[in-house]
């Protein structure tokens, strides 16, 4: 396990108990299904999404078996994207060890993501609570996928702009942000504002998180992500870096980003450019602005030992150079 | 829209108002998304499963919004695994029509059919009533997905058994046809007993269903399948036909069945060797087995103009050769 937290014992013990109920779910006939999944849930993630529905729940009525249960839905239905994002990017390693679809091939990865989807519905549809429903959850998971498709569809396009990199991530990260936080605070009866106030701090850790993890991307070393930086680029996946350095500088660009396939060489230049044109300053500007409305929502919340654990990590992810 | 229903005008008005559900659901800015699911939609399937639905709720209190939604989950579900298995097989064709991952890429395939997953269990969500729950609805789904990996895994296994074959097909085909029916009577309030006999109706038809398909890739010509026929072999996919004969003539195939890849002449030859050992004959044994059983349990649901329409479908489903 990851031991981004070790330093809140409260939060690791239920994130132990998160994947255990996601082992029990994976327990299958089929030892290749369950062993792949187990690899995936034993790679050293964060797990911050199921944490962020504990941290939640804690500010209502907590059942500790639901909201466990709800936590577990976060982490599957990360993971079964994370299966078939895999599978896109071609990717062999993720978290430094070997991706599913590396490992076992595609056709095997697109099963199974399908049956971690099918598996996330099924514990969701058994323990959310009848009163709230499962429409909000549903609608998040889709536009979670229109976020990914739309990545897809703007592979390579230069003309890429601030506002379809922001609405993109808002689909394809922060939503689940929002989701996991809102899920928890929802199903222990939270009052609606509190629920609201969770959403939106949900967006902004999400939306400040991926914009670093982009950063990342064009600052850290291989060893660092798990996998081979400059990943982003060499898919066509312009990220804020270089949109803010392209938007600044565009006669620079214009005949390097013409292509839909770059060299290492080409990879290694476009990343000087987009640092000496302040792409990575810029985009942690916008990041950092994401980091204080998030910040400044949580001390809206009711105080107490779970908000300041909230405030502990939040600190901690927005600050990681890794 | 296929023909298949012409016959029976109010069930192909009700098919007509499923397609306009699901049409509804696929509206997207994203007018590739919209497109590729329309494309799918039309593309003449029979869409006997939301024909089920509708079919089975009218022995209960037919509530015709909830009974098109939950029909149109069943045909969205179907449709997932479809583009996802196009992946896998990497169909060109599907109907005579170009396949989602022939004209616009694996990737976008696999993010389309977890959008369609999505969808499917968003409408879902928000559509079954809430004493019934879902939970039985997403276990099926979850089986369906494991009888996929389970073919998957088998591919190219000379030792694959008849009740591993049957097994496999139970989940991959059986089981939604299964749902299909259950959920139609079990939506619209039909007593249990009357639930339990359309799951077992929906099994028979489903296996019978399936075999007759499996015959088919075997019997069939190109124009007729709307495909390439002989390709469940060429992809590794040994079923009924291939099966039986090899129980019946094991040495004949000793030599042949030891590889992972077969030339168009060689799968001729297996062809004319599994025909030749009355593996097709064998195989149309079975699947009429299931379709004795099938009408026999028809035959106990309660005498209606839906009922004989079932059978009537039912017959014409199992006697087709194309």
């Amino acid at each position: 396990m990851s031991k981004f937290w070790s330093d809140y014992p409260i939060i690791e013990k239920e994130i132990d108990a998160v994947s255990s109920i996601i082992a029990k779910n994976a327990k299958c006939k089929d030892k290749v299904i369950e062993s792949s999944i187990l690899d995936l849930l034993n790679s050293g993630g964060k797990m911050l999404r199921p944490a962020f529905t504990i941290i939640a729940s804690k500010f209502g009525n907590y059942n500790e078996e639901r909201s466990r249960a709800l936590a577990s839905v976060m982490e599957m239905f990360h993971m079964a994207t994370l299966v078939h994002d895999d599978i896109i990017d071609e990717a062999e390693f993720r978290r430094g060890k070997e991706t599913v679809q590396s490992k076992y091939g595609k056709n095997y990865a697109v099963y199974i993501g399908d049956f971690l989807f099918c598996l996330c519905f099924r514990v969701l549809a058994t323990t959310s609570s009848i009163e709230r429903g499962i429409d909000v959850d549903t609608q998040v998971m889709s536009r979670i996928c229109l976020g990914e498709i739309e990545q897809l569809n703007s592979r390579f396009d230069k003309n890429v702009s601030v506002k379809d990199y922001l609405k993109r991530t808002s689909g394809k990260t922060a939503e689940l942000f929002s989701l996991s936080l809102y899920i928890g605070a929802a199903e222990s009866s939270c009052d609606k504002k509190i629920c609201r106030l969770f959403w939106n701090i949900g967006h902004n850790i999400g939306m400040a998180f991926q914009i670093i993890d982009d950063i990342l991307d064009y600052t850290a070393t291989d060893e660092e992500l798990g996998k081979k930086s400059g990943n982003d680029l060499k898919e066509g996946i312009y990220t804020l870096p270089l949109i803010l350095a392209m938007k600044k500088n565009p006669s620079v660009f214009e005949n390097i980003l013409n292509k839909d396939n770059y060299s290492n060489e080409e990879i290694d230049m476009i990343i000087n450019i987009v640092k000496n044109n302040n792409g990575i300053d810029d985009a942690m500007k916008i990041a950092n602005k994401y980091s204080q409305k998030a910040f400044r929502d949580i001390n809206k919340l009711p105080d107490n030992e779970y908000r300041d654990i909230l405030l502990g990590v939040v600190t901690k992810l927005l600050e990681r150079s890794y």
